[in-house]
C-alpha cells in the first residue's frame, strides 16, 4: 500500500486522539493509547442456535457450526501510562457485558462479537475504535466480600455471584455462577482471540452503503495477566428485547462459569482485511 | 411507658416494614430486618472549624472543642437474611459518602453524621429509618486490583486511592489515600458510636414544627468484623454547594487514612431520647 | 387532645423541615412547604381484578367492587415560595408515575394511591411525608411538539403520547394515548380525591410492627389549576416485577385516556385516623 | 473521484447503519437516515477571548477575530420516517448542550462546534457520523409551563428560564434568559451554518495519527422550521473542568438570550475537504 501527501497542506492545529480535539489536546473524549486494563470477570459458556449465531458473523468468518457462545460480565478500571485517571474513578471505571460467538477465520479459532454493552462514553468511544460494537447497557455484578456475610459472597467453593444487563430500560439477561474450584482453563471463546469489524459510516446522500471505515481486524492485547481462575456450576438467561436481536442468542445449553480477574494493555490492532465494496483510488 | 390498644379495631390488611405496604408484603422498599452489610471503605479522619462543627450537633450533645470529623466512602452489599438479593446485585449493591464529627453524649464519646449521600432509594429508606439523613449524591471510589496494572492499585504499601462525592451535579468532595502499613486502629470518629437523630415530620398546616418522630437514638449493630486495616497519607478537599452547609466542615487539617472491609448486620436501634417539644398525652 | 411540654427543655439549634437539619437550615432535603406544583400529565382509567385491587386498600377504605384504577404519567416542575427552584431545574424536575385504585371512606369517593415511582429523592421525601409510597422507577413521557415534525405529536386530534416505566431494571408499564377531542372530564380516580397512608417504622427490636407514624390522612391542595384537558383513546399494559406485586394491577379493561396540564400548591393535609395499634398515653 | 470494485467479492449478511450490524439489521445503535428532530432550545449568545477561541478551529476555517460565540441548550425528539421512536421516549428523548464559535469558510460565515454534549448513546452515535465531538454531559432545561405556577415560568415577557451543564461530576455552564419580547433574528452562530470535522482514528500501531476519516463537512437540513422566536436578557458562566478545555471559552460579554422551538430532517452532510495528512491510492 502507498501513500501520498495530503492535500492539506496546512498544519492542524487541534489535538486529541478522538473528538473533541482541541488546542492543547486534553479534551479528547478516548485519550491516546496505550490504554491499560484491569477487571474482574464473571464469564459463562453456553450455546446457542447454530444457525442464528451463523449469521451474526461477517462473511470473512466460518461458523463452528456448534453454536458456542460465551457471555461476560466485567467490572473495569483503565488508566493512560501517566494518567492515574482511577484515582478520579469518573474518569477510570466502567461496568461491560460482553457477547462472543466462536468462528474461524481462515482455518484458525477466532471469536466475533455481536453485541457489547458499557456504561461510560469514554469506553464506547475506545471500543468503536477498535471495532467492538458498544452501545449503552446497565450491568450489575456481584462483588466478593473479604469477609463472611450474608451480604456478600466470598471467593471460594460454594461462593454464589450474579451479573445482569439492562437495556433502554429492559432486562435483557440474567446470570448466576456458583464457584466450585480452581481450574488452569480460561473460558472460550476468550477476547485473546477477537476479531472485530472497525465500521463507521458516511452520512453523505447516496452513499449511506459505502462506509470510509469497514475493516476485519485482530484485536491485540500486551501484558496480559490472569489471575486464580475459578469455576462452577452457571444459569444464565437471555430475554427478547424489542430493538435488539440478541434474543436470537438465547442458550440451548448452558456450560461452565468463570470468575477471575485480568489485566492487559491495547494500543495496537491488526487490520486483516478492508470490506468496503468500493475503494477510492483517486481524489480527481 | 404505657400503652393502650388504639384506637383501630381493625385487622390491617397491608404488610411490609416500609411504604408501599401491599397485600403480600412482598413491595415494602425497605424489607424486614434483620439488614446484614459487607463493604469496603475509605476513610480519612480530619480536623474542621470547632465552632463551626460544633454547630451541626444537636443540643443533647456536647461539642469536644477540636473539630475532630471523618469522612467514610463505601461500597456496600446488603442482604436480608434469606433474600441473597446481592445475587441480582441492582438490589443489594449501593455507594455511600458519610461524614463524621466526633462528640459526647452524657460525657461518653460519640459520633454524629451531619450529612450522607448514597444512590440508591432502597438504602436511603433504610436510613431513614435509622435516622441517617440520607440524600442522593454520586459517590465513586477507586477498587484494588488483584493484578499488577497502570489501571488500578494493589492492596499494598504505595497503593493510591481515591474517592469522589458529586451531588446534584456539582462535585464536593475529592479524597485520596496512599496505603502505608497496616494497623490495629480504626478510625475515629467511628460509626461504632454512632448517635442519630430520627426525624419525620408532619405536614398539618400550623403543625409544621411538630415533628411525630423527633428522637435522639444510638445505632446498634451486631456480627461487627472488619478485615485487616490499611493506613496512610491523605489528602482531602470540600468544596462549597449551593445548597448544602458542607462547606462548613472544610478541612483544617487532614490526618490519616484507612482502607479496609466491614461487615455487620443490624436489626435494633437504642432510644436515648425523645425530642418533640410536644407530646401527645391523650387522643379525646 | 392535650399536649404537654416536651421533656426536651433545650433549644434545637438545628434547622430543616426535613433531615439533614442543619444549622442554617439550608441542606433539609425537602424545604419547607408550601411547595409549588406545575405538571404535564398523562393519564389512562382501567379496571383491574376487583379482588386484587381491594386487597391493596387499607381497612379503614371500602372497595367499589368494580376495580376502577387510574394511572398517571407526569412531568414536574415544583418550587416554594421564592426559591425559583426550577432555574437550577436539578432541584426542580421529575418525572412520576402513579397507580390509583378508587375506593370509598365514610360512604365518600377517594382514591387510594399502592403504588408511586419517581426519578429524584427531593420529590422522595416530600412523598413520604405526605403519605405517597414512593420509591424510584424510570418515567419517560412523549413530548408535544410545537411544530409538525415525524419527531414529534402536537397536541391536536390525532397526536400519540406514549409512557413507560422501568422499575430496577425491568419495563413495569407501557402506555399510549391518541388525542381525540377536547373534554371537561377528568381523569377518575383522581388526586383530588387522595387518601393516603402516612407511615414510618421503627427499628426499635421487637417493635419493628408498631411504627411511630401509621396514620389515614386525606390530601389538600389549593390553587389547583387545569389546562384544556384532551381525552381520547388508549392502551395499557402491566408486566409482572420480581419484587413488586404491580402485576396483581395488570388491567382487564382499558378506558379513556387523557393529556393535560396542571398546577397547584401543597402545605396541608387532613389527618383522618391514627392507624397505630397501640398508642403511647404517657412517657412515665 | 472515480472508485472500483472492492477486494471484498462476498455479499456482507450484516446490516445496519452503524454498528452492531446484525442479521436483520434491527439492532444498530442509530438508524439509517432520513433522522427527523424536534426540539425546545434555548440560547445564549456571547463573546469569549478572540485568541483563544480561534485557537479551536479547524486550519481550514478563518476566525472572525471577534470571539462570537453561542451556547444552546436543547430537549430534542427523534424518530425515523416511520418508528415513531417518540412512543417510546427512551428510545427518542435525549437533552443536548451546544457550544458554536463564529468563524469563515473561504469567505462565508459558518459555525464550528469544539464542544458538544448528550445525555443518550443513539444520539452520540448520529453526532460522530455527522461530525459533532459528541460526549456526555448532563443538561438540565427550565420548561414553561401551561399555566401560571410559582413552579414554572410561562412562555411571555418576564419568563425567566435556566440552563445547566454538568460534565464528569462537575457543574460546567449555567445559564439564564428572561423573556423580553419576540423576535424575528435567530441566535447566531447557527447550527443552519455548521461545519463539522467528520474524525475516526485508527488504532494500528504507529498509525494513531493517521485517521481513516478525517474531513470537513457541512451540515446540512432539510424541513427546517421555527416556531415563533422570544428574545431577552441573559446570564451565562462557563466554570473550568479539570479534563475538559472549556474555560477557555469563558464568556468576556454576554449577550441576547434566545427561546424557541424548531425542528428539521438530516439525511445528508456535503464534504468540503479531505483532511487526512496521506491518502491512500492504492492497495497493491
Amino acid at each position: 500500500m502507498r501513500v501520498r501527501p495530503g492535500s492539506s497542506g496546512s498544519i492542524d492545529p487541534l489535538k486529541g486522539y478522538t473528538t473533541p480535539r482541541t488546542p492543547r489536546g486534553l479534551s479528547s473524549l478516548a485519550p491516546a493509547p496505550p490504554w491499560h486494563y484491569a477487571s474482574t470477570a464473571l464469564a459463562i459458556e453456553f450455546t446457542a442456535d447454530p444457525v442464528k449465531t451463523a449469521r451474526f458473523l461477517p462473511a470473512e468468518l466460518e461458523a463452528t457450526g456448534d453454536g458456542r457462545c460465551a457471555v461476560y460480565f466485567a467490572d473495569w478500571q483503565f488508566a493512560t501510562d501517566d494518567g492515574e485517571e482511577y484515582l478520579d474513578p469518573v474518569r477510570s471505571q466502567y461496568k461491560e457485558t460482553i457477547f462472543l460467538i466462536a468462528a474461524q477465520y481462515q482455518g484458525e479459532p477466532v471469536a466475533y462479537c455481536p453485541f457489547i454493552f458499557v456504561d461510560q462514553d469514554v469506553s464506547l468511544m475506545r471500543g468503536l475504535v477498535q471495532g467492538w460494537p458498544k452501545q449503552f447497557g446497565t450491568v450489575w455484578i456481584t462483588r466478593a466480600a473479604a469477609l463472611p456475610s450474608k451480604a456478600a459472597p466470598t471467593e471460594t467453593a460454594g461462593g454464589k455471584f450474579g451479573a445482569t444487563l439492562s437495556v433502554r430500560d429492559h432486562r435483557v439477561v440474567e446470570a448466576r455462577v456458583t464457584l466450585q474450584e480452581v481450574t488452569e482453563r480460561r473460558p472460550s471463546p476468550t477476547f485473546a482471540r477477537g476479531v472485530n469489524v472497525r465500521y463507521f459510516p458516511t452520512l453523505e446522500a447516496g452513499k449511506h452503503d459505502q462506509p470510509p471505515v469497514h475493516e476485519l481486524v485482530q484485536l491485540k492485547s500486551r501484558n496480559v495477566q490472569f489471575s486464580t481462575i475459578w469455576t462452577g456450576d452457571a444459569a444464565l438467561q437471555i430475554f427478547d428485547h424489542p430493538h435488539l436481536e440478541i434474543g436470537d442468542l438465547a442458550p440451548t445449553t448452558v456450560g461452565a462459569g468463570f470468575r477471575f480477574s485480568f489485566a492487559f494493555t491495547v494500543d495496537d490492532v491488526v487490520p486483516l482485511k478492508d470490506l468496503r465494496k468500493t475503494l477510492v483510488t483517486s481524489r480527481d
